[in-house]
C-alpha cells in the first residue's frame, strides 16, 4: 500500500463566547495541544469580536447592512438585488465588504479586521509566548468568487506560514521545468480548516498539521495575495 | 484539551505513469486502503491521459499552445501577453482552457477530460467494483482567480459527494438562522488534497477522509459549480 498519512486538521472545540480584549492566542493554548508547525487556522469573526471590530445596526432596517458595507468599501464593484460586490479598504473583493451579521448578537455586525495579517501575527505572538510553540496562523474569512457558485474561506491574514509558495523553477516528474508556478497555499489551508468548522457547528479555530515545513516562513495575504485593482483582469 | 481529531489528507503513492485505456480505480485500489465515505481527489492530468486527451503540439512553435487553447474554448475573456484567460466547453473560466505541458511528453499537451464529473462517475464505479468500497471521488485541476494572486486547486468533476452544500436554514451559533449558505466542500476538499500534492512531487491521489457523512451524495460539478455566462457579475 503506498500511502503517505500527510495531514491532519483538527477542530478545537469548547471555546467560549469571544470578548473583546480576550487574547486569542492564551484560550487556544488552552483548549488545545500544539505542536512546531502547525498551522492554526482563526476564523475572522471571533478576531473581530476580541478587536471590538463589532458595530450596533439597526436591525429593523434593511438598507442598514448596505450602508455599512459601503462605508467599509474603496469602490462598489457591482450590485445585484441586495448583493452588492466591493472591494474593501485591504484590497479583498467580496460580498459587503465582509460585513456580517451571522453569529453575532441581534442589532450587531461584524467588521473586518482593520489588518488581518497583524492580528494574525498577534495570535502567533501570544502562542508563542503562552504555549511556547513556534505555529504558523491564518485568519480565514468565507467569501464568493467570480465563475464558480458557492462560497469558500480563504486566507484575509496570516503569520509564520506562507501565503504563496513560489515553485518557478521545480522539475516537474518529467524532469522538465514547470511553467505553472505559483500556488497559494494559504487559501488552501483555509479550505481545509472549513472542511470540519462548518457555518454553523462553533469550531472557530483548526488546527492544520504536517504543511511542508519549508513553507513556515515570514508572510503576507496583502502583500502576497492581494491582487492590486490595476493589475487584475476582471475587476 | 478541546482538539477533534477530524479529517485526515492521505497521499496515495507509487501509481505508475499512466497511459491511455488504464483504469485509475483499480490502480488505486491497489496502492491504497479506502474505507467507506474517503473522498478521492484524483488529479486531471492522469484522468485526461487515461482518457487519451494528450495531443500532439509543436514544441518549437511558441504559439501552439494558445491556439490550442483557443480551439478547446467557448469565449476568449481576456489576454494580456502570453496569458489567455478562456471559457471553455465545461464552462470553466481559466488560463489557456486548462491545456497544460507540464508532467506530459515533451511535444504533447494534455486536454481537460471531455465530461470530468463523468470520469469521477466511472472511477467511483471502478473503485465499488474493485476495492468494494463507496467512495466519493473529485477530479481536480489548478486554476487562478480573479482578484486574488496564486493558484489552487478547485473540482472539475465529481462523483457521491456534494459539490455545494447548502446550510440556508441551518441555525448559527447564536441561534439566529443563516444567511450565509452555499459552500463549495468540493473545491474545499480539491484545495485540501493539494497541500500534499504540490505540483512535482508525483502524488496524483489523494485521499480525504473524515469528511461530513451527510455531503455523500449524488453531484455534479457541472450542475452546481458552473455558473452559466448570463448569471455571472464578473464574466
Amino acid at each position: 500500500m503506498g500511502m503517505t498519512p500527510s495531514l491532519v486538521v483538527l477542530g478545537v472545540t469548547g471555546l467560549p463566547e469571544i470578548g473583546r480584549g480576550v487574547s486569542i492566542g492564551a484560550l487556544i493554548a488552552q483548549h488545545a495541544s500544539l505542536v512546531p508547525g502547525d498551522v492554526v487556522v482563526v476564523t475572522q469573526k471571533i478576531v473581530s469580536k476580541s478587536e471590538g471590530r463589532i458595530v450596533e445596526v439597526d436591525a429593523s432596517d434593511p438598507d442598514a447592512k448596505r450602508r455599512l458595507a459601503e462605508s467599509e468599501a474603496v469602490r462598489v464593484l457591482r450590485r445585484r438585488g441586495d448583493l452588492v460586490v466591493t472591494e474593501t479598504r485591504h484590497g479583498f473583493v467580496c460580498a459587503s465588504s465582509g460585513v456580517d451579521l451571522s453569529n453575532v448578537e441581534m442589532g450587531y455586525a461584524a467588521l473586518l479586521p482593520v489588518d488581518p495579517d497583524r492580528s494574525a501575527r498577534r495570535i502567533r505572538d501570544q502562542l508563542r509566548a503562552v504555549a511556547g510553540v513556534e505555529v504558523g496562523v491564518v485568519v480565514s474569512d468565507t467569501f464568493g468568487r467570480a465563475w464558480r457558485r458557492g462560497l469558500t474561506d480563504v486566507a484575509i491574514g496570516c503569520a509564520g506560514v506562507a501565503a504563496v509558495v513560489d515553485l518557478r523553477g521545480v522539475e516537474d516528474a518529467m524532469g522538465r521545468e514547470l511553467t505553472v508556478t505559483e500556488v497559494c497555499v494559504a487559501d488552501e489551508i483555509a479550505a481545509a480548516a472549513d472542511l470540519i468548522m462548518g457555518k454553523s457547528s462553533g469550531i472557530p479555530v483548526a488546527i492544520v498539521r504536517g504543511v511542508d515545513p519549508t513553507w513556515l516562513r515570514e508572510s503576507s495575504v496583502h502583500e502576497e495575495i492581494v491582487r492590486p485593482y490595476d493589475e487584475d483582469l476582471f475587476r
